[in-house]
């Protein structure tokens, strides 16, 4: 096991009938102007925008607003709503959705204090001394962004898809009301559940050992995540299955998880660099990369394939490389049972920019740690997802 | 699942040499005046308290010792210290030690700014509105003080061995070192990882439904647990062992493992009046109490005492009621494995005060969530314990 150094102060209040109380705890902490942002209207469907402005209002909060940010957030759009703070002076940030409007909310929040770029913070040219408290109201849970200080920007302009975090940006206070995910199309739940056990593969998978702690949390994470969205696929207003999802997605990505491992991410930056040039959403690029990857670097730890395929799926006969890849024969049986797709060809991606993709991918340097990745592995890898 | 609420600040550094770096957390905090609290003497042995001393005076601090916290620390003890901490006007405390010295930390620092008697506190006549700044440096892993608000003291007096807790004493860093624990006597280390499943056990069987999230997780504490303290009864340094059963303890009880369920805590609250009438280790008379309860209350969710068989023991055959009974026997034959007692007759307790420790139990009020104890009910399980 390694060292670690872990902070997270985020509060997370979580269960039914949760959202209505957030104009109350802002008001407590402090602030009385707020930015509204949120994304591209799934909440005027499901009934949040409604409850949160009534509550933010009922609280005696002013309300600027900004909406329309798209699934994989772009830069354009951070500096629009920057601009916006800045000249409205909000005091803190309320972000309803998903990933994409948390993490445009952190590279927000603390762009307010700084007067160039944001994506200068993504190039670590300047680094945040501070940023406005962010309030995250969940309605998707996928990408643990709602109990973490991370966010993934692309900017469009270099293709470049990056993800960035500080010790200030963590959400002071999210909410997670599961039940408000019972309308989510079939595939974006299906979708977050794939990011789910992706970011905990990358912990996982990872290389570091004499982690028995973790692994069992891992594994946990992982038997949770495919018991529910399977039970989902069914019955999508369960709401003890939504839970058990909602609560698995942020334990993978909210820092517990990831203590005292290297956390691999090849395949989270290969991911970035596929959907740098196609419009895919990210589960299903991380569903299309992952088996890849791991048929490409399995032969680096084939024993903790081999667990991985013992502890979630049975596998206990045969040689341990022959466990290895039948448990990653497993995982993309279990990705096609939910309808998540396992090569790029499904999503129409060929041959075309595979030359442009893994250079991209290896722009800031070499990816991975169980097994180091330059631009002609990614390649090959690329072509395995094929 | 149950709705939850949860925020925990402390910021936890993990790992091998690790002490000395605390003199200058604090220093970058700010305080510059502190109080050195610690037990009775094995810090001097194990070459801690050289290690922190050293630290703290290269970081330019003034130390004020305070030394001698007993196991089932005493309410006359926080007496004192709180005396001289106000005398001294420190800023800070450093809490060196095991769950006694962090728990007598904990009401020291909230007394600090109170002007009556701290046991106030516990009696639940004043809540503190503030707390000096707490830091761990954590030398026996078993209560997950170092990572929680919460603090146990016992009041000779009135023979009450109490809980309390505020939103002001989770310490704002603690340090564990995972090797500094190598010297410990083997029954502390049985002791520790004792407590730990049963801080698991009072969240698992306190009898919320929908959880199976909180139920892998406290399943992998469990079995983490209990493979590290075999492995520790053979090679004490093993490394790795230490770190998972230590980070395995802190998850136990940081709050993450209780989320959405609501606690049962029958057994802590009988173990407290054992201990109140009897000098016995903590982790002792839950390993004592523990199977008698489970005995006594497992009619009322046999699925889940059977789901720990399979999960924990690998026990498949059987009816639901049979499979709970061997769960329940195979918990009490670890306990014999590792060298726990399982009855009070092992250390020399009787019948003389059964009425007296049963009574006493139930003094704020019936016993546990899963099935409500009154003292007839501790009674009985206490002669179950015998």
């Amino acid at each position: 096991m390694r060292n670690f150094d872990f902070h997270n102060p985020t509060r997370l209040v979580f269960g039914q009938d949760t959202i209505p109380k957030i104009g109350q705890y802002i008001k407590e902490y402090g602030e009385k102007k707020v930015l509204l942002l949120y994304g591209k209207g799934s909440i005027f469907k499901n009934g949040v925008y409604d409850t949160v402005v009534k509550s933010l209002q009922e609280a005696g909060l002013t309300v600027v607003e900004a909406g329309g940010v798209k699934p994989n957030p772009v830069l354009s759009k951070v500096r629009e709503v920057v601009a916006l703070m800045k000249a409205e002076q909000v005091e803190a940030i309320v972000a309803v959705g998903g990933g994409s409007v948390l993490d445009t909310a952190k590279i927000s929040a603390a762009s307010f204090y700084y007067d160039g770029d944001p994506w200068d913070f993504y190039e670590r040219k300047v680094f945040p001394k501070k940023a406005l408290p962010i309030y995250g109201i969940l309605t998707i849970s996928a990408t643990g962004s709602e109990m973490n200080s991370g966010g993934v920007i692309t900017n469009e302009e270099e293709k470049k898809k990056w993800g960035w975090g500080s010790p200030f940006t963590y959400p002071r206070l999210s909410i997670i009301d599961p039940s408000v995910q019972s309308s989510l199309p079939v595939n974006q739940t299906v979708n977050g559940a794939v990011d789910t056990l992706s970011h905990v593969f990358e912990a996982y998978f990872g290389g570091t050992k004499g982690t028995l702690m973790q692994d069992e949390l891992s594994e946990g994470i992982i038997r949770t995540t495919m018991t529910s969205v399977k039970t989902l696929l069914s019955e999508p207003s369960n709401y003890e299955a939504r839970a058990n999802l909602a609560w698995a997605a942020t334990l993978a990505l909210n820092g517990i998880n990831g203590l005292g491992r290297a956390g691999d991410w090849a395949s989270h930056g290969i991911e970035h660099s596929v959907s740098a040039y196609y419009d895919i959403a990210h589960g299903e690029g991380l569903a299309i990369v992952f088996p890849a990857w791991m048929t490409y670097v399995h032969h680096v730890d084939p024993e903790k394939f081999a667990r991985f395929g013992e502890k979630v799926f049975g596998i206990v006969d045969g040689t341990t490389e022959e466990k290895a890849l039948k448990a990653i024969g497993a995982y993309k049986a279990f990705l096609q049972e939910i309808g998540a797709p396992v090569a790029l060809s499904e999503r129409g991606i060929g041959q075309e920019h595979l030359d442009d993709m893994a250079e991209n991918a290896v722009l800031r340097g070499p990816l991975g740690t169980l097994m180091k990745l330059n631009a002609q592995d990614v390649r090959e890898i690329l072509t395995l997802a094929l």
